[in-house]
Protein backbone atom coordinates (compact mmCIF):
# COMPACT_ATOMS: atom_id res chain seq x y z
CA UNK A 1 0.00 0.00 0.00
CA UNK A 2 1.40 3.28 -0.64
CA UNK A 3 2.03 5.66 1.87
CA UNK A 4 1.28 8.75 0.28
CA UNK A 5 -1.54 11.68 0.53
CA UNK A 6 -5.38 10.02 0.02
CA UNK A 7 -7.88 12.59 -1.18
CA UNK A 8 -10.84 11.04 -0.09
CA UNK A 9 -13.06 12.35 -2.81
CA UNK A 10 -10.81 11.08 -5.45
CA UNK A 11 -10.70 8.10 -3.91
CA UNK A 12 -14.49 7.39 -4.22
CA UNK A 13 -14.49 8.31 -7.59
CA UNK A 14 -12.86 5.14 -8.62
CA UNK A 15 -15.36 3.46 -7.83
CA UNK A 16 -19.36 2.36 -7.79
CA UNK A 17 -20.42 -0.37 -5.78
CA UNK A 18 -22.75 -0.16 -2.74
CA UNK A 19 -21.48 -2.21 0.73
CA UNK A 20 -17.88 -2.91 -0.75
CA UNK A 21 -15.59 -1.03 1.41
CA UNK A 22 -12.33 -0.08 0.09
CA UNK A 23 -9.22 0.20 2.05
CA UNK A 24 -7.12 3.85 1.20
CA UNK A 25 -5.16 3.35 4.32
CA UNK A 26 -3.04 1.56 7.11
CA UNK A 27 -2.52 2.98 11.03
CA UNK A 28 -0.16 0.12 12.87
CA UNK A 29 -3.24 -2.55 12.80
CA UNK A 30 -6.29 -0.62 11.58
CA UNK A 31 -7.76 -0.51 8.51
CA UNK A 32 -9.32 2.93 6.86
CA UNK A 33 -12.00 2.08 4.45
CA UNK A 34 -14.40 4.09 2.19
CA UNK A 35 -17.95 3.12 1.24
CA UNK A 36 -21.19 3.22 -0.62
CA UNK A 37 -23.93 2.51 1.03
CA UNK A 38 -27.70 2.70 -0.56
CA UNK A 39 -30.43 0.50 0.69
CA UNK A 40 -30.40 -1.76 3.58
CA UNK A 41 -27.56 -3.49 4.55
CA UNK A 42 -27.69 -6.90 7.47
CA UNK A 43 -28.63 -7.33 11.24
CA UNK A 44 -25.19 -7.86 12.66
CA UNK A 45 -22.63 -7.20 14.99
CA UNK A 46 -18.20 -7.66 15.54
CA UNK A 47 -18.20 -9.22 18.80
CA UNK A 48 -14.22 -8.28 19.15
CA UNK A 49 -14.45 -4.30 18.11
CA UNK A 50 -16.18 -1.20 17.97
CA UNK A 51 -16.58 -0.08 14.08
CA UNK A 52 -16.56 3.76 13.33
CA UNK A 53 -18.71 5.43 10.66
CA UNK A 54 -17.86 8.88 9.71
CA UNK A 55 -20.50 9.89 6.73
CA UNK A 56 -18.81 12.39 4.36
CA UNK A 57 -21.85 13.14 2.00
CA UNK A 58 -25.56 11.44 2.24
CA UNK A 59 -27.81 10.52 5.20
CA UNK A 60 -27.02 7.36 6.94
CA UNK A 61 -29.24 5.43 9.44
CA UNK A 62 -27.45 3.43 12.03
CA UNK A 63 -30.53 1.08 12.95
CA UNK A 64 -29.69 -0.23 16.49
CA UNK A 65 -32.59 -2.34 18.24
CA UNK A 66 -33.61 0.10 20.80
CA UNK A 67 -33.18 3.31 18.49
CA UNK A 68 -32.05 5.15 15.24
CA UNK A 69 -28.80 6.98 15.07
CA UNK A 70 -28.96 9.86 12.21
CA UNK A 71 -25.80 10.69 10.76
CA UNK A 72 -25.21 13.52 8.50
CA UNK A 73 -22.10 15.01 6.75
CA UNK A 74 -19.34 15.82 8.95
CA UNK A 75 -20.63 13.31 11.65
CA UNK A 76 -19.17 10.48 13.33
CA UNK A 77 -20.60 7.93 15.67
CA UNK A 78 -18.88 4.43 16.86
CA UNK A 79 -21.02 1.31 16.80
CA UNK A 80 -19.40 -0.35 20.47
CA UNK A 81 -18.37 -3.66 20.24
CA UNK A 82 -20.95 -6.39 20.47
CA UNK A 83 -24.35 -4.09 19.42
CA UNK A 84 -26.25 -5.02 17.01
CA UNK A 85 -26.95 -2.66 14.10
CA UNK A 86 -27.61 -2.18 10.38
CA UNK A 87 -26.96 0.56 8.39
CA UNK A 88 -29.77 2.06 6.07
CA UNK A 89 -29.59 4.81 3.08
CA UNK A 90 -32.57 5.98 1.26
CA UNK A 91 -30.12 7.58 -1.59
CA UNK A 92 -26.35 7.42 -1.69
CA UNK A 93 -24.18 7.89 1.26
CA UNK A 94 -20.28 7.98 0.98
CA UNK A 95 -18.81 7.18 4.42
CA UNK A 96 -14.94 6.59 5.66
CA UNK A 97 -14.85 3.51 8.26
CA UNK A 98 -12.18 2.95 10.54
CA UNK A 99 -11.83 -0.55 12.26
CA UNK A 100 -9.04 -3.42 12.91
CA UNK A 101 -7.96 -5.45 10.05
CA UNK A 102 -9.73 -8.19 9.06
CA UNK A 103 -13.40 -7.40 10.56
CA UNK A 104 -16.06 -8.96 8.37
CA UNK A 105 -18.53 -6.20 7.33
CA UNK A 106 -21.14 -8.78 7.73
CA UNK A 107 -19.53 -8.99 11.04
CA UNK A 108 -21.61 -12.63 12.81
CA UNK A 109 -24.27 -12.54 10.37
CA UNK A 110 -22.24 -12.98 6.99
CA UNK A 111 -24.39 -13.96 4.05
CA UNK A 112 -23.87 -12.48 0.22
CA UNK A 113 -23.29 -9.14 1.37
CA UNK A 114 -19.82 -10.26 2.92
CA UNK A 115 -17.13 -8.29 0.87
CA UNK A 116 -13.62 -9.02 0.34
CA UNK A 117 -11.23 -5.54 1.35
CA UNK A 118 -9.38 -4.32 -1.93
CA UNK A 119 -6.97 -1.84 -1.91
CA UNK A 120 -8.15 1.52 -3.75
CA UNK B 1 -17.17 9.20 27.71
CA UNK B 2 -20.60 9.97 26.35
CA UNK B 3 -21.47 7.39 22.95
CA UNK B 4 -23.45 9.33 20.43
CA UNK B 5 -23.19 11.21 17.35
CA UNK B 6 -20.46 13.44 17.31
CA UNK B 7 -20.79 16.56 15.00
CA UNK B 8 -17.11 17.32 14.08
CA UNK B 9 -17.83 21.33 13.38
CA UNK B 10 -19.81 21.55 16.57
CA UNK B 11 -16.99 20.34 18.14
CA UNK B 12 -14.51 22.26 16.65
CA UNK B 13 -16.40 25.75 17.91
CA UNK B 14 -16.10 24.56 21.33
CA UNK B 15 -12.25 25.73 21.43
CA UNK B 16 -9.51 28.13 19.93
CA UNK B 17 -6.29 27.16 20.75
CA UNK B 18 -3.53 25.66 18.87
CA UNK B 19 -1.79 22.13 19.48
CA UNK B 20 -4.20 21.00 21.82
CA UNK B 21 -5.63 17.98 20.63
CA UNK B 22 -9.15 17.09 21.87
CA UNK B 23 -10.70 13.88 22.03
CA UNK B 24 -14.08 12.77 20.70
CA UNK B 25 -14.70 9.03 20.34
CA UNK B 26 -12.93 5.90 21.21
CA UNK B 27 -12.46 2.72 19.04
CA UNK B 28 -11.34 0.04 21.00
CA UNK B 29 -8.08 1.62 22.66
CA UNK B 30 -7.86 4.20 19.86
CA UNK B 31 -8.19 7.98 20.72
CA UNK B 32 -10.12 9.90 17.56
CA UNK B 33 -8.94 14.13 18.35
CA UNK B 34 -9.68 16.66 16.55
CA UNK B 35 -6.67 19.93 16.97
CA UNK B 36 -6.48 23.38 15.48
CA UNK B 37 -3.28 23.51 14.08
CA UNK B 38 -0.99 27.07 13.31
CA UNK B 39 2.13 28.00 13.30
CA UNK B 40 5.18 25.54 13.54
CA UNK B 41 5.15 22.65 15.81
CA UNK B 42 8.20 20.90 16.79
CA UNK B 43 10.28 17.80 15.29
CA UNK B 44 9.59 14.53 16.91
CA UNK B 45 8.60 11.28 16.08
CA UNK B 46 6.32 8.58 17.43
CA UNK B 47 8.47 5.30 18.31
CA UNK B 48 5.72 3.27 19.00
CA UNK B 49 2.94 4.21 16.96
CA UNK B 50 1.58 5.10 12.91
CA UNK B 51 -0.62 8.78 13.61
CA UNK B 52 -3.08 9.59 11.21
CA UNK B 53 -3.93 13.36 10.04
CA UNK B 54 -7.13 13.99 8.35
CA UNK B 55 -7.44 17.72 7.61
CA UNK B 56 -10.98 19.29 7.66
CA UNK B 57 -10.02 22.99 6.73
CA UNK B 58 -7.46 24.72 5.68
CA UNK B 59 -3.77 24.03 4.23
CA UNK B 60 -1.14 21.51 6.39
CA UNK B 61 2.23 20.57 5.49
CA UNK B 62 4.21 18.05 7.69
CA UNK B 63 7.60 18.59 6.70
CA UNK B 64 9.40 15.07 6.62
CA UNK B 65 13.27 15.01 6.94
CA UNK B 66 13.27 14.53 3.15
CA UNK B 67 10.27 15.91 1.58
CA UNK B 68 7.09 17.97 2.60
CA UNK B 69 3.70 16.23 2.48
CA UNK B 70 0.74 18.67 1.30
CA UNK B 71 -2.57 18.16 2.93
CA UNK B 72 -5.77 20.19 1.87
CA UNK B 73 -9.62 19.57 3.47
CA UNK B 74 -10.58 16.08 2.30
CA UNK B 75 -6.89 14.78 2.71
CA UNK B 76 -5.44 12.26 4.65
CA UNK B 77 -1.73 10.96 5.36
CA UNK B 78 0.04 8.23 8.01
CA UNK B 79 3.11 9.32 9.37
CA UNK B 80 5.18 5.86 10.01
CA UNK B 81 6.10 5.01 13.23
CA UNK B 82 9.21 6.50 13.96
CA UNK B 83 9.42 8.57 11.18
CA UNK B 84 10.64 12.40 12.69
CA UNK B 85 7.90 15.09 11.33
CA UNK B 86 7.11 19.02 11.81
CA UNK B 87 3.35 19.71 11.34
CA UNK B 88 3.52 23.67 9.78
CA UNK B 89 0.28 25.54 9.18
CA UNK B 90 0.61 29.19 7.76
CA UNK B 91 -3.16 29.96 8.17
CA UNK B 92 -5.41 27.67 10.75
CA UNK B 93 -6.19 24.28 9.92
CA UNK B 94 -8.34 21.87 11.27
CA UNK B 95 -7.81 18.49 11.19
CA UNK B 96 -8.71 14.72 13.23
CA UNK B 97 -6.53 12.81 14.35
CA UNK B 98 -6.28 8.72 15.00
CA UNK B 99 -3.70 6.84 17.32
CA UNK B 100 -3.49 4.68 19.97
CA UNK B 101 -4.81 6.22 23.07
CA UNK B 102 -2.02 7.92 24.94
CA UNK B 103 0.01 9.07 22.55
CA UNK B 104 2.20 11.91 23.53
CA UNK B 105 1.39 14.73 21.11
CA UNK B 106 5.66 16.13 20.94
CA UNK B 107 6.44 12.66 21.02
CA UNK B 108 10.28 11.84 21.78
CA UNK B 109 10.71 15.63 21.80
CA UNK B 110 8.96 16.75 24.54
CA UNK B 111 8.74 20.82 26.00
CA UNK B 112 6.26 23.47 26.40
CA UNK B 113 4.11 22.28 23.50
CA UNK B 114 3.25 18.76 25.23
CA UNK B 115 -0.39 19.27 25.75
CA UNK B 116 -2.86 16.88 28.04
CA UNK B 117 -5.58 15.66 25.92
CA UNK B 118 -9.45 16.68 27.56
CA UNK B 119 -12.49 15.03 26.28
CA UNK B 120 -14.70 17.66 24.44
Amino acid sequence: MPNDVVDIQAKFDLFSGHWLPKRIAQLNDYDVKLVKLQGEFVWHSHDDTDELFFVISGQLTIQLRDRDVHLGPGQLYVVPKGVEHCPRADEEVQALLMEPAGVVNTGDAGGELTAVVEDI
